[in-house]
């Protein structure tokens, strides 16, 4: 489906988010955002569900379910990566497949990808210690994550119905600016310069 | 065996890598930590393999692994965590395993515990990023880390042999130190001053 | 003072604001904290004004100011600092008072001290970011913060009058439960487990 | 001189390095830049001496020294920033320096501009943590640092005559390899991409 898009000249990003829990809030802003992306851009998303722990032993013989996930995001132009804090850091499942899609040597699927970064807590904090580490690990990976806006959905329990809807309409209206600095963003790296 | 060596007296560190390679120098760097123990103390490992990503719904039912990786923990006075540097912070099992062991809330495995941490790398910087992050989760953690000495292994390769025996006498001295002062630093926090 | 409280048997703390501005919401934090110190302690404060940028060409003839605020860190048996989040980290006239003191090598000031961090901000984050790079600088002075209570004063500039005196029952309770922390933490610290 | 540049088609690059001693190596780090940068562009370098302690309620009326700065930094179509590690941070001067330059609120000197980052230190880490502290800054700046190269010079005297002239052959060739990424990547972000 990425490849089709590209086809039509959209923008394609590719969407993740750092939790296998079935109620995650960060699973439903990820889905959330999906319906508001700009005209001219999809969200397709991927679960990190089935993602073993890495092992530099066998990352020349990758698990399919890696395999797919580093095909996704080759194929696509920009990421969005919605994470939870844990323990003031990034969790370890999404760190996990970060770790995953860099390897081998030589083979880092995220090269320099444009990137977006998004959190959901229950907290005042709304993950924000978890972000900054992951623009840290973002340097080695040699992505270009957004610097403005960032959005930290702080008390994010009030934000969603009981089906996991989000429900704010002023997080929406973040989520969009969010989506569209993104879409411009990866045109301006994805443009020819030389 | 560690509840043994409370009756002991002795002080008993918990030692584990972040690491699933069975070449891994951070493996091998916890093993040669082992011979350098002070007197008074014995280093017990856990070995990650087998911890299978968090996930938040199944908390409350742990896997047999995670809950003696908990109890290990709960068990040892002091812990010593041996850790690459994977895209600039720690190895996403390392944290996946201690995402694990802080859970569920409350139940906060790693309360209070003194800490040491060490580090192998290929490289000039020997793992000092992935250090710094680690001592931002131990904030949350309530962990008591040594700020001194830190150990950064660089050039890891050329200091064990092909065994994965550490051969390099001015890291065994560095390591000695290291767990004298953790010795110390557990002793100090153990004593009752009240 | 400080000496003569010593004697007293009592815990001495030494505390500073990283703010120059006459009604800067730190400062004005820092001033609350005097009233809140438990009854076997004293917080002393130290203003930042008149400490020049730090030359290591000059650091073998400090400035006066420099000289009397290295003395009274180290007369001090705890350290307190109360720092504003400028541009993600902390203000630059914090960390350059912060290198005069730790400086020339061999005589940094700060040199085993127990602290305690606070920050206040007008938004929703409170100083997060500035706290975790204080931290990070702490490893290097060998300091030893609380981990526990963290204080980010959010919206801060709801909880004073406009004479600067702290209003916020909540907040004041916070800082009680941080500054007993704090005493206890020394105490620890400073007994005798040999 | 950089407006006249600017007029020439020319890639200005203001460069500042985060120390005032007299024979401090990033100092001469930057002043091996100047013979380094790539033909279409030139680089400008300011010195942080007598940019006095920053205090808000000055800010509206600034030194004209402070002024200064923030016109070159203005003009400059990118900035280059050579920082010692002090305290495993930037050194209080530089980030005081910065923190003038982003204000008053709303005209912040940094808005959008390109940026590479490198360091000097005598041991062997050659002010990473620096770095990454710098980054986190950079990000509520608005800055657009490269994520590639990274220059770390480690063991530094050995770098440098004793007139502070760079000697070694393979540190000017990363060097030049940075400007030479600084002068494309801001041609990428200034190009017309709408």
């Amino acid at each position: 489906m990425l490849r089709e898009n590209a086809v039509n000249n959209k923008i394609t990003i590719l969407g993740f988010a750092g939790s296998l829990r079935k109620g995650s809030y960060n699973k439903s802003l990820l889905k959330a955002s999906g319906g508001l992306v700009p005209d001219n851009s999809v969200l397709e998303t991927f679960d990190l569900e089935g993602i073993p722990p890495f092992n530099m032993d066998f990352e020349q013989s990758m698990p399919e379910r890696v395999k797919e996930f580093k095909r996704k995001i080759k194929d696509a132009d920009a990421i969005l990566i919605v994470t939870p804090e844990h323990n003031y850091s990034i969790p370890g499942i999404l760190k996990n497949a970060i770790d995953w899609a860099s390897r081998p040597y030589g083979d880092n699927a995220f090269e320099g990808k444009p990137a977006a970064i998004m959190s959901a807590s229950p907290g005042t904090l709304g993950g924000a210690r978890a972000q900054y580490h992951l623009r840290q690990i973002m340097v080695f990976l040699n992505m270009f994550p957004l610097n403005k806006p960032e959005i930290f959905v702080t008390f994010c329990s009030q934000k969603f119905d009981d089906k996991g809807n989000l429900t704010d309409e002023k997080t929406k209206e973040y989520i969009k600016g969010m989506l569209d600095a993104l879409v411009s963003w990866t045109k301006k790296l994805k443009a020819d310069t030389k």
